[in-house]
């Protein structure tokens, strides 16, 4: 095996193959898929079609509006490229949400083969019989699965070994904590009046310190109480741990 | 004002205005595109710059890794654009988590501006000063906010008058009514000795409707145990609002 075909790679099932890489083959993800850190490849779901029209859809059965993606069409595709390395996942907003730990995780391994659906989505058989991850970007409805992959796929290969320029900045970053971030600051000191917070500019990296996790804790109390209450019942759990140490 | 002018805009300020429309250039939001249904306008951040570098950004006071989006910068590109039409959004880890009601809200609008945040973020004090609506895709860390605008960008193209086919495949789909949605079936009936269950072939519209609502219902209960309380919290209170009535 040589070290190119180790690099990370996305497989996307798509109807859409124009849209990949997109705008993933520029600025940080664009420059590591030209160093060969990461490989894109796309698979067109409509060359499984099997008729002369190359359907790849059709009406729902029991009425409604939009189409459904054929079970045998979408299991063709998924065989072609039963061999790619890690999770098989598909786009649908029934999913389980997208969170950092998975994108960490699927990073991790040695690729990710995406399922994109368009239209009402792909009939249930072919995910009863190929038992995909089903993952969901967020509570709202796409086109199709395509611009979440695009999304997901960011959120990897931005993890990926020598992609972002400095670890410091992934381990400070947002959720790696359960908080969100902490406000930032930069040139010039006064802006229209406005200064940087004293702090700041002390120079005390423990005063710094101290202060950006109280602006987290702040911001995740205030913003997001779902984060905080799990935040503060992570840190119940430590001290109670320690407290059983000692 | 001619009707041209009047179609949904994004603007989006960035710097990678390359980023756009992307993906969304293709499909149904490209076909809206081609049609003039809506108009993606970028600005490039860095036109803004005013050092012979054209600087953008610079180190963290208080030190750290990575690099701000200087506030003066950032406030001068937010100002050129200061006349157009619906919310200032500014994307980020931080913000308000994005859904379909957000979506909703900025289609039935006439446009939405979309300021997209590269490094570690925008100096706080452009946001003290401007008071974007803060939003957030989801809980994880992006190179940047332009494969969440995409994202965003997508959800609202749809909604938008003469987009989709149908305004009923909108009224049914997920989220609509705080359910998942149920499983989809086309042809074939029977696929590799799986049959599509009974119920939808019955050509019964309530005996149908009823069975789709109880899978949408399990579905949410099992998969999404937070949207499930909110549903049933929901009905609850229209059965005392209905009790009330009598």
């Amino acid at each position: 095996m040589t070290i190119a075909s180790a690099s990370w790679t996305a497989t996307v099932l798509t109807l859409f193959p124009e849209m990949f890489p997109g705008p993933l083959a520029h600025s940080i993800a664009g420059k590591a898929l030209e160093r060969g850190d990461w490989a894109v490849d796309t698979v067109d779901i409509r060359d499984f079609a099997t008729d002369r029209h190359n359907t790849v859809d059709d009406t729902p059965f029991g009425g409604g509006a939009g189409m459904v993606m054929r079970a045998d069409v979408v299991d063709a595709a998924i065989a072609s490229v039963a061999d790619r390395p890690g999770p098989l996942v598909y786009l649908t907003p029934r999913g389980r949400p997208f969170d950092q730990a998975m994108a960490a995780d699927w990073a991790a391994g040695s690729g990710v083969t995406l399922l994109c659906g368009r239209y009402e989505g792909v009939d249930q058989r072919v995910l009863d019989k190929r038992a995909p991850l089903e993952v969901s970007l967020g509570d709202f409805v796409l086109s199709g699965g395509e611009p979440a992959a695009l999304v997901m796929l960011d959120a990897c290969v931005r993890l990926l070994p020598g992609v972002m320029g400095s670890r410091d900045s992934l381990e400070e970053e947002s959720f790696e904590r359960g908080l969100l971030e902490y406000p930032h600051y930069t040139r010039p000191a006064d802006w229209e009046g406005r200064p940087v917070p004293e702090t700041l500019l002390s120079g005390h990296h423990g005063k710094i310190a101290a202060w950006r996790r109280e602006q987290a804790e702040r911001a995740t109390e205030r913003r997001r109480p779902d984060l905080w209450s799990r935040y503060r019942d992570g840190r119940a759990m430590e001290t109670t741990k320690h407290g059983a140490a000692c």
